[in-house]
């Protein structure tokens, strides 16, 4: 509860609106791209570090539990304040405090958009790899609570591989600044790297030393459909012993392709099962070499359609990959997504058992995702308003993360775990191991009260 | 100290000779690549995860201190059992138990040499990056432990990233399985990277799952030499620009050259005053294309000479920089060693401030390191028979390390803290975050038995 001590305490500490406390400010605060919502008790909304060390100070000794949040486009309802509480949003924490082309860093307040760095990054041919489909809008501090994966993975690998710094404040009030800004450092634990997909359990991020790469000169792209699951997957093995590592290899499996079609022209006949959308990206002349060799390889695998794109040419293949998500509302009103990934060579199995799950209860599947990392967009299309269907579609869920272990997968390839995987987390991790995590956690929240009951 | 009473259980534990106790059996055991030395009470060498079980049981029971080693190639005191206790040798678990060309992993004991693994590899056009210069006889199980670097690291990135999943047992016989198989996993607080730079200090691992590429089908070198320090920097800073990233961009500063040339026929003239040996890797049709590139931004730069090769003619330029240790010993007998690491655009000022401190003190300096990660070996040469001139290498060593901090990097790029940075470590890291890493291990090793004294 927030007594009347409380309040005037976050009001002095965040003066004007950087505190709300009506329902209708705290409204949007309640929620994150879950749909879960719970109202906060207050919302505090930060513009320095030392609002943040005196706002933990306050929180350790009231013991009042903390959420924070970026642009909460996290669809496991990890920034969802379910316990009650204070949330603490870092969007007003948004600057790009250095981008250094000279040691390849760029440091910034968590509370930039992902996109936004890009831009900036792009205008000094500097390039910050991790991409998931939200970095429009998502911040890179929200990328780094939830680990954030994207399509760049299969060659450049996700979030995690590219922070070297974090700065934190820890309950209490206590400022962490840990690992730095060299791109090789052993110096220590890595404490830097555990805050990557910690989901907002450990301290309160406030600054981030991000790795920085050149940014490749030129990319090209290339869609595949094929007649049949396994002619894809075929084609997809073939890609990986040619010698050329795309950047991307996303899939797209039979009804995907049938609802794309449905909104307008597709470039694959019909009878295609199966497609395969690949990026590839490096020096103009290697890119005219490797798109050579990647048709090649598709031409022996008997595509029903193959076309290839560079530069501008590229974003109309990639619009059909962005027709996905209105194209599913064709197919029926609700949705229940997941992420779930496999080991890379288990995809098709993977792919296979899930239509099967969608037949036995007479519900359509949408199969899509990142085929590069295993990692498989597993969409349950229903009609919620129809009890019966609605049940069917979370046994289905359930079954799919069921088969999902099996196969020797995870819960979460890139979107988290936050409340809704929760409840099949013991499915995969063991009790002894989830205990370790929490004793680990109490190394930086002793009284738990950093996003309690979320995670691990 | 060992009573009989545990020499006995260990003798029951680890009959025959799995278990060691006589000074002349235990003298390699007490040592490393540090080569500072202290006697272990016993040796115990595993060949299952049961027996470590049953001895991390026994440990934590008897608060017996474990020093946990591979080839102990580290170079800081690491693998030294300086506080007396007993020596696991992990060289008898040296399994591979699986290399998965579908899932692109590897799963091994911790006693593999990571030279053996990358044989086999081969063999499968699979590929496992981290490549730290001990490659050849140096374990995987040390190369996580110490969170190895190596030359490919500018394209390929550290040890750190490539391993998806541990298994390790903890004090009392705890075991855990942390991570995965799944090149993507975000479920759960990330321990199993946790271990990675760990230096022994959470657990004995029992078996690591590694992430794996498809092998580059083709490699090429060049060696180009500079008049200047400053023109090999600006060259340097060209080849980032150029849209072409290097496998691996070494360096080697105007003391090395000589040295070198010393060594039998080295191909820069006189007055070079730095060299840069970079690799590319790709398909064979893009490596010659960014050769021919490379070349040409190199050829912008005046370079006193400019080699190139491809495949087997590779081999002569890398000779080279190998010839870097057996050169160094025309110079002086003995030296102090040092891995410390800039951010990418400090290296200039770091050889600049490198070289006046050997001058001011009136030593020889031999600067070479993997100039892309700003990583830096520094050998200060020195006669330690002299005392007068072994002193006067201990405080260069000392201002080294400070210089390094001041320009902001880290004591340790890739060797690891161990027993000989641990004086200097605060300099780098502040006492509360160091206050934090104790607690975390804490959490895996209350009585603190696993490597006692070392790393943070």
């Amino acid at each position: 509860m927030l007594t009347s001590r409380h309040e005037k305490y976050l009001r002095e500490l965040f003066p004007g609106e950087g505190s709300l406390f009506t329902p209708e400010e705290k409204l949007i605060f309640g929620t994150d791209a879950s749909r879960l919502s719970r109202q906060p008790w207050a919302v505090v909304r930060p513009e320095s570090r030392e609002q943040i060390v005196e706002l933990l100070r306050w929180a350790e000794a009231e013991k009042m539990p903390l959420f924070t949040r970026g642009r909460a486009t996290n669809v496991v309802g990890g920034a969802v304040p379910d316990k009650g509480g204070v949330v603490v949003s870092m969007l007003r924490m948004n600057r790009i405090k250095e981008i250094s082309a000279e040691d390849f860093v760029a440091v910034v307040e968590p509370g930039v958009i992902n996109g936004d760095l890009q831009k900036e990054l792009k205008k000094r041919r500097l390039f910050y790899p991790p991409d998931p489909a939200s970095a429009a809008f998502s911040t890179i501090g929200g990328n780094v609570a939830m680990g954030a994966g994207g399509m760049r993975a299969v060659k450049y690998g996700v979030t995690r591989d590219y922070v070297l710094g974090v700065e934190a404040v820890l309950p209490g009030g206590r400022v962490m600044r840990l690992g730095g800004r060299c791109h090789k450092n052993v110096a220590g634990l890595d404490l830097a790297r555990l805050f990557v997909g910690s989901e907002g359990s450990l301290g309160v991020m406030t600054e981030l030393t991000l790795k920085l790469l050149p940014l490749p000169e030129a990319t090209a792209s290339l869609l595949a459909g094929f007649g049949t699951l396994d002619a894809a997957l075929d084609a997809a093995r073939a890609v990986f012993g040619c010698g050329t590592l795309p950047t991307a290899m996303e899939f797209m499996a039979g009804l995907v392709l049938e609802a794309i079609a449905g909104e307008g022209e597709a470039p694959w006949p019909q009878g295609t099962q199966a497609a395969l959308l690949l990026r590839i990206d490096g020096s103009e002349s290697t890119v005219a070499e490797d798109l050579r060799r990647l048709e090649a390889v598709f031409k022996r695998h008997d595509p029903t359609c193959l076309l290839t794109g560079r530069g501008q040419e590229e974003e109309p293949l990639w619009e059909l990959r962005r027709l996905i998500n209105p194209a599913s509302f064709r197919i029926a009103p609700d949705k229940i997504s997941d992420d779930v990934t496999v080991p890379r060579g288990k995809v098709g199995e993977a792919v296979k058992r899930f239509q099967a799950l969608g037949r036995e209860r007479n519900l359509k599947m949408l199969l899509f995702g990142h085929l590069g990392d295993g990692n498989l967009h597993v969409n349950i299309m229903h009609d919620a308003s129809n009890p019966d269907e609605l049940a069917r579609a979370r046994q289905t869920k359930e079954d799919v993360l069921r088969v999902t272990i099996e196969l020797g997968g995870t819960l979460s390839g890139e979107h988290g775990v936050g409340l809704t995987k929760l409840p099949y987390l013991h499915w995969q991790i063991g009790e002894a191991e989830r205990a370790l995590m929490r004793d680990v956690k109490k190394a930086f929240d002793p009284s738990g009260i950093l996003n309690p009951g979320k995670g691990y």
